[in-house]
């Protein structure tokens, strides 16, 4: 039996237990479902066993546990380690959804004429984390499994994978690999298939500017005194230039784009301006000139205010001239950029422009670095070429916007590079209310892994 | 009998008179003190009689009354029209004040050796309105008023006198007068008298820009779109140039500075800079290059941000680029400037900043008309010949950099020029706790106001 007639021969059961995974409320965030999120761990667990690997294990954290399993064929042989995630956003606002969140139901829509899953979880990330269970489970049952195979499935992507990094710095040996492979982005359409080969970094600072010691009367101080919200919009309004690039020393020593080629494939990718910018209702775009749409939330790192506040914010008027305001400021990274050095050219240039009497502080709160797969080594090519043997055309290098942290990590820590496989899509509802999954991605997504298996072996012993 | 004999020989009884006035918490803000309020004027109008004047009567109004009394001993004599209010300022936060602030007490600080009375309205208003009722008083007891006069004594200034526009406009005829004077403002010094002969006017803003109907995720829209804070910031840094000097079109046209020689003596008179920011704790002096700080608050108009906000404001971060931004923004106005046509400017100005799809909301709130007392005038030449007679020395031509909008509206309807004439100090503490008026200062306004009489009866008529 081949791998492709197990999956179709097992394709109803395939659904079923995604199901019985999808209606388990795994909300990581909410102590509420902490049984939940524990049973579903055991779930995965137990699928993982059934597909045939050895050493299935609940790891405990101080939060939510982390699934191990693997199969070692052959210690000679390369090893995938599969990385994906059981927990879930919280479902609300409920009263958004037309289904019930947590029982999946299959529906048709325009994007997905065959169907599509309807729930919490459903793409991000157990459909996608489930469909290399099954694809492993075939290669396993058929005996084609052409390499060894490892399993990591944690339980707190969506609260901040706090618990990760200190289980791959524990775990290293355990988790030794070759490369890892993950589900949880996105496929730009049906026609055009893509792996994602870039995510940014972020940098989320909180600042303030204070001219005073209390609130000043604005007839008696007016004119005489810095404003702070003046002096804060100023030195915001000074961080990018007319052509919106930002203007701290530095800041772009570390970006790199990427080769004319993968730019080219990039810009040839199909990209409705509209429908992006529907989703949100943006009213207009804008960015750094010479670049396009894409290219700005891809290859460029960005600096954007996130909130802003300071004096009087009622109703009605009050005539002070504050003491203080306050903004959080936040960079997306892209390329090689490291946070920590962005924070820190971010805090001197910033207090660099206020006047030398106001009191400027900078909080660098939280960040994480980019993650760029290089596209030319044996890894990238052998996913680009399962996608290319599934879908028929060569998949195009995508740079998204967003980040996972912990992907850098993974680089930093366990020195191995990470493919990003997504077969969802991004208009699929993740972190909002009828979040789905097409059935065709779903199935699509199993018949593709074995190829990646099959090439990267191939392309490692060539 | 002269006059300054009768003011010596009713020294105390002018001040336990004005205790009396003192007692009543004539709080005009809440409803709970109306009864007090009402009975204030109710004193201010039995005052006005036992002084010797005519006609003593409480206007009613949808607020709180207004008391009215006039003496005239001669059609063809010039009138003076004295304005002032018998409402104070809440008197909170209670536990800052050193001694019960309806319970008036004297005593000494080193600006006021000879004794200060403490008390809520000490200063603002009712010492620096009941010592035009006692000069009055002296004048007529003697037989020595020179002139008519009239008295116009308000309880809603401390509230924005909103009754007090449609009085002066219903009783016009019976408000006839050459010359309207009031005691509501400060002095110097004891050493350099001045008189009020600025007072700015105020356009309120309340501004938005709005980019996207809602928030969007900074990572799939950061550096595509605009970010409607960074714009706002942009927008009101580039209000004004790197002089501090206001961009918007036109809105110095009607700026028009005062005569060498009054500037000259106003760039003399006594300014403590360390003091000035000592109160509010200012960090730093800063303003529109060319100008010192007396001039930056007094004969230049302004641009402040009274407040803003827009996105995330909370503990921690939330990675989102939000649609809307706004704050509040007003201008101190000055010279002949008018506030509906500044509002105007600003609106057209304001919306011209954004991108054309932005969504920019520009709504003026309130304001009010700037003030300036012609220093070339009789009415002004008596005033600063009856302060030389009482201090020794030239009065200074001060500008202030507060509003009082009723001033304005005095010379629109009522047409005449108003003589800011006060007598206490800026750091009597008004509208703050301990607020006081030195003894010295109130015996210095009963005895420099006839002076005015006279000086102003005899310019008139030579």
């Amino acid at each position: 039996m081949t791998t492709t007639q197990y999956i179709d021969a097992n394709r109803d059961r395939f659904l079923d237990e995604l199901f019985t995974l999808l209606r388990i409320p795994s909300v990581s965030t909410t102590t509420e479902h902490d049984d939940d999120t524990h049973q579903c761990a055991v779930h995965v667990q137990e699928y993982l066993v059934r597909a045939g690997l050895d050493k299935a294990a609940l790891y405990p954290t101080d939060g939510h546990p982390i699934v191990y399993a693997e199969k070692i064929i052959d210690e000679k042989l390369p090893t995938i380690l599969v990385y994906g995630h059981y927990d879930v956003q919280p479902a609300d606002p409920l009263d958004e959804w037309n289904s019930d969140p947590f029982e999946p139901v299959i529906k048709k829509t325009d994007l997905h004429p065959d169907g599509a899953i309807f729930g919490r979880g459903t793409t991000d990330d157990k459909g996608q984390m489930f469909l290399h269970v099954k694809a492993v489970e075939a290669m396993i049952q058929t005996d084609n499994l052409p390499c060894n195979v490892k399993f990591m499935i944690e339980g707190e992507e969506e609260i901040g994978s706090a618990h990760l990094e200190p289980f791959i710095r524990k775990h290293k040996e355990m988790l030794k690999s070759d490369v890892i492979l993950v589900s949880d982005t996105s496929l730009l359409s049906k026609k055009v298939p893509s792996i994602t080969v870039g995510l940014r970094g972020l940098a989320y600072m909180d600042v303030s500017v204070q001219t005073a010691r209390a609130d000043m009367h604005s007839g008696l101080f007016g004119g005489a005194v810095a404003n702070p919200i003046n002096t804060l919009a100023k030195m915001i309004a000074s961080l990018k230039d007319d052509d919106n690039k930002i203007t701290i020393p530095g800041f772009y020593d570390d970006v790199h784009f990427p080769s004319d080629r993968d730019r080219k494939m990039m810009r040839n990718a199909p990209f409705d301006e509209q429908e992006y910018m529907d989703s949100p209702g943006v009213y207009g775009l804008e960015g750094r000139e010479g670049f396009h749409t894409y290219e700005r939330t891809g290859i460029l790192p960005t600096l954007d205010c996130n909130g802003i506040w300071g004096g009087f914010m009622g109703e009605g008027s009050k005539t002070i001239i504050p003491a203080k305001a306050s903004a959080k400021i936040s960079m997306r990274l892209v390329s090689t950029q490291d946070w920590h050095k962005i924070a820190d050219q971010f805090t001197e240039h910033f207090k660099s422009l206020a006047p030398e009497y106001a009191k400027v502080t900078v909080t660098a709160h939280h960040g994480g670095n980019p993650y760029v797969t290089p596209t030319d080594t044996v890894e990238y090519r052998a996913a680009a070429a399962a996608m290319k043997d599934s879908f028929g055309v060569e998949p195009v290098p995508m740079y998204e916007g967003g980040s996972i942290p912990i992907i850098a990590k993974f680089k930093e820590i366990l020195e191995v590079e990470t493919i990003l496989m997504g077969f969802g899509f991004d208009t699929d509802g993740l972190h909002s209310p009828n979040e789905h999954f097409g059935l065709w991605n779903f199935y699509k997504g199993i018949e593709t892994v074995p190829g990646f298996y099959k090439h990267y072996v191939a392309m490692k012993q060539a």
